[in-house]
C-alpha cells in the first residue's frame, strides 16, 4: 500500500470547486442524437406534445441540442451539497491486490441514502416540477434506487410522489419501499386497480408480478389525468444525461488538481445515465479534438444492447405508449433471463450514447454475472465497499483492464464510475455466496426474434 | 438554506490532518475507572489472566490508565484512509425546518460499508490480533454492525473470523449476514452445536433463539480453545474507547480549522463506544480545566442504565462468564422490552463514562422510542440521510435542546454524533411507518428485581 504517496486515497473538491453548470454533450457533438418521435404520427415530437407528460423547463432541456453549459440553480446547488462532491478514490487497495502498474480511480456515487448517482436527477427534476407550482409527480421504479431518489427529493422540496413499483420487488424488497415510504412517498404496487391500464392488466393476466413497461403506462396515465402532476424518469432521456454530468464534472475537476490525465474511463450502461454523466466532459474534449481517451461502456451479456442489438428506432418500454428513441436496442420485447441478478436490465439505451458508440467515439464491451460478482466480492474486501451488481460490472472490466497492464507493463490511468452500494442486492449476494447463481447469454435467434418486432416507423 | 455561509455543509479533514494518535482519556482522570475483577477471586484481573483471552497488545490498552496518547500504527492510519476522515456536518436543512437559532453540527460514521462506527476499533482490534501472529479471532453480534465491522477488518488483513450471531438476527436479519460471508466470515446461528455451552443450552432450552450473553459464552470458548485465536469485543472496554476517540479527535480539529468552540456535546449510549470515542479530546479539556462543555448521553427510556440503574460491580454479560466492571447498571439479568426496536439494549455501560458520569462531568437523559423514531423520520426527511435507531437518541435530544434555544433565543453551538445508517433497521421503521411502534417504559420493580441480583463481590 503507498501510504507516502502524494495522491490522496479520496480527492474532495471544496464546496467552491464545485461544478455551477451542468454540461451538454450534445453541443459538441457534429452529429447530433435522432429526435424523439411520436409513435402515431412517425414525426419528431414537439416541446407542446411533450408538456402534458413533463415539466415545461426539462422539456427544454430534453429538446437543447445547442447550449453547452446550462446553469445548476442555487437551489439544487445547495441540495448537492448534502451529498456532493462525492469521493474521487485512488483504488490503492485493489492495485497492490492485482499487483498491476496501472493506477485505479473510482468515483464513489454510492454516499447518499438512495445508495447511487440516481439522486443527481431526482433533485433536479423535482425541483422544476415545485418551480412549475405543481402538487407533485409520479414514477415507476424497479430495484428501487431511482424511486429512494426521488423520495428523498421530493421529501426536501415538500411535493407530493406516487411512486408505481413492479409488483414483484414491492413484493421482494420491502425495505427499498419502507425507505421510500419513510421519505413520504406513496408506493403502488404494479399493477394496480388505481389506473385504467392496471385494472385491464389484471383482468387480462390475473396473478401477474408486473412488468417495468407496465409501472411506467400506469405512471404515465396518473400523471397525465391528474391535474398539477407530472411523470418523471431516471435514466435514458437527454435530461438525465445532462443532470448527471455532475459526475464527470467532478471527476475531471478533481483529477486536474492533481495533473492527471486517464487513458481509459469505464462506466456501467443500462440506461446510460451514469456512463453518460461520466463521460461527458472527457467525451466533450474528445469530440472537439481537444484529447483523446478511451471510453469503454459495459453492459451484461445478459442484456447486451450495444454490443448485440441494432441501432434503430423504438419503444423505450414494453407497453410501447412511450415516444420511439434511436437507440441501440434488443426490441421492446426483449426480457432478460429471470436468473439475471445484476440489474442493468434495460433493452435500449440513450439516444445520445447510441449516437456516440455509432460514430466510433466509445466501445462496449459484455460481462457475465458470476464474474461480476467475483469482482464485486474482491473489490468489497479489498476496498471496503460492497458495491451494487450494475456497479460491479465497471469493476470487472476495470479489473480486466488492470490485469493487461500487468501482462505489458503499462502503466495506464484507469477511471471508472461506481454508482451505489448494493445494501439493497443481498439476495443476489446471497445466490452467489451460496454458489447458486449462472450466467445467462441469449442466443442470436432470441435477439433476432425480439429485434424482428421493431416498429417501421422513423426508417 | 444559508447557501452564502463561510462554514461549508460538510467540513473534511485533509489526509494530513488527521489524528495521528489515540486520545486515552483516562490519563487525565483524577479519579480512575475501577478496574476489571475476577468474579472468582473478586481481585483485579492481571494482564496474565486476560491474554488468554484477548491479544497482548489490547490488554495493556486496557489497562493502561497512564499514557494520554497512544500511536496509531500506520497500517491502521492507511485502513482509515479508507473511510476517514469522516464528515462534520452542518445540519443547516434541520436548522431551517426547527427554526432554531441554534448552530447544529453532526459528525456522521455511516459512510462505510459496515454502516457504523465500529470499523474504528474493528480495524484496530484486528490489526493487533494480525500483529500477534494469530490465525483468527472470534466475536458475538448481535444487530450485527460490530460483526459486519469485523468481517471487513478481517478480510482486509487475511485474518479468519467466526461470528456468533443472536439466532433471531440470524434469522431476522439475513442481509446482515450475507454482508458478513461476503466478507469471508464464518456466521453461526447461537446457541448452536459447535461449543460446550451452545450444546448444553440447545439442550435446556430447547428451540430458543439466542442471547448475546450466550453468544458471547460461545465466542469466547471458542477463543480460548483454539490455538492461534483471541476473543475481540465491540463496545464498553477501555480498549474501544480508546480506538473511538479517533472520532472525537477528528470532531475538533475540524471544529477547530473554523474557530467553533460547542456548548452542548450529544452522544447515544448503548456500551458508551461511541460517546466515548466522540467526547473525548472536549472531556480531556474539561477535566484539565481548560474548558468546559455541557456533555449530554442520551440513552433509550426503555434501558435506562444511566438514569436509572445502579453504580456497583455487575457481570458484562447475562451468561455472567466476563469479568466483573463497575459501571452503572440495570443488573445483567434485565433484559429491555422486545417491542424496543431501536437499540441500545446493553444492561450495563463502560466503566470510564461511569465513572465520569458518577463524578458529574457530564449529564443523560433518556428518551421514548416513538419520539426517537419522529426525530429520525423528520432528520431523514430534511438532512438526506436514513439515519440507524440507535443514532436517532442523539437526534432526538439535539431537536429538543435546538427547540430550547428557539424558546430562549440562545445562539448554542450543538454537536452530535450520528454513528450510522439505518439500512438494516427497516423492520423497524416498517413498524413506525405503519402506527404499530408504542414505548415501553420498565417500572421501579423490574429495575429492582434485576438489581437485587447484582453479585456482591467487590463492594
Amino acid at each position: 500500500m503507498a501510504a507516502e504517496t502524494k495522491i490522496p486515497y479520496k480527492i474532495y473538491l471544496t464546496e467552491e470547486e464545485m461544478p455551477t453548470a451542468w454540461y451538454n454533450l450534445r453541443a459538441d457533438m457534429k452529429v447530433k442524437p435522432a429526435p424523439l418521435l411520436n409513435p402515431g404520427t412517425g414525426k419528431p415530437l414537439t416541446a407542446e406534445e411533450l408538456t402534458p407528460i413533463f415539466c415545461e423547463e426539462l422539456v427544454k432541456q430534453e429538446l437543447d441540442n445547442d447550449t453547452p453549459y446550462i446553469e445548476i440553480p442555487q437551489e439544487i446547488r445547495d441540495f448537492y451539497k448534502m451529498f456532493r462532491p462525492s469521493p474521487l478514490v485512488r483504488a490503492y487497495c485493489l492495485e497492490e491486490k492485482l499487483k498491476t502498474p496501472a493506477k485505479i480511480y473510482y468515483k464513489f456515487e454510492g454516499n447518499n441514502t438512495s445508495g447511487s448517482h440516481k439522486l443527481n436527477s431526482a433533485i433536479a427534476q423535482a425541483y422544476y416540477a415545485k418551480k412549475q407550482g405543481l402538487k407533485g409527480v409520479t414514477t415507476e421504479t424497479g430495484a428501487g434506487q431511482w424511486g429512494t431518489a426521488l423520495s428523498m427529493a421530493c421529501a426536501y422540496l415538500g411535493l407530493d410522489l406516487k411512486v408505481y413499483m413492479v409488483k414483484v420487488s414491492y413484493e421482494q424488497k420491502p425495505f427499498r419501499r419502507e425507505v421510500m415510504r419513510t421519505y413520504g412517498a406513496s408506493v403502488v404496487p404494479s399493477p394496480s386497480d388505481t389506473t385504467e391500464v392496471g385494472r385491464k392488466i389484471l383482468a387480462e393476466f390475473p396473478g401477474t408480478t408486473g412488468s417495468l413497461g407496465c409501472a411506467i403506462s400506469e405512471a404515465v396515465e396518473v400523471a397525465t389525468k391528474n391535474p398539477g402532476y407530472r411523470y418523471v424518469l431516471g435514466s435514458v432521456l437527454n435530461q438525465v444525461l445532462l443532470h448527471q454530468s455532475v459526475i464527470g464534472l467532478e471527476t475531471k475537476a478533481a483529477l486536474d488538481k492533481y495533473g492527471i490525465k486517464p487513458d481509459i474511463i469505464i462506466g456501467c450502461a443500462g440506461g446510460g445515465s451514469n456512463l453518460g454523466g461520466l463521460i461527458a466532459p472527457f467525451m466533450g474534449e474528445k469530440l472537439r479534438g481537444e484529447a483523446d481517451y478511451r471510453i469503454i461502456a459495459v453492459e451484461p451479456a445478459s442484456c447486451p444492447s450495444f454490443t448485440r442489438g441494432t441501432f434503430a428506432y423504438d419503444f423505450c418500454d414494453t407497453g410501447k405508449i412511450c415516444p420511439l428513441a434511436k437507440m441501440y436496442t434488443l426490441g421492446s420485447s426483449f426480457i432478460p433471463s429471470a436468473n439475471h441478478a445484476g440489474g442493468l436490465r434495460f433493452h435500449g439505451m440513450s439516444s445520445t450514447l447510441s449516437q456516440l458508440y455509432h460514430d466510433g467515439y466509445m466501445e462496449a464491451t459484455s460481462v457475465e454475472q458470476t464474474s461480476v460478482f467475483e469482482a464485486a466480492e474482491m473489490f468489497a474486501r479489498v476496498e471496503g465497499i460492497l458495491p451494487a451488481p450494475e456497479s460491479s460490472h465497471a469493476i470487472r472490466a476495470a479489473i480486466d483492464e488492470a490485469l493487461k497492464c500487468k501482462e505489458t507493463g503499462e502503466e495506464k490511468t484507469i477511471v471508472f464510475g461506481l454508482t451505489g452500494t448494493g445494501y439493497f442486492d443481498l439476495v443476489a449476494y446471497q445466490k452467489y455466496n451460496d454458489g447458486e447463481m449462472s450466467d445467462y447469454i441469449p442466443t442470436d435467434e432470441e435477439i433476432a426474434a425480439s429485434v424482428a418486432k421493431l416498429p417501421k416507423v422513423g426508417e
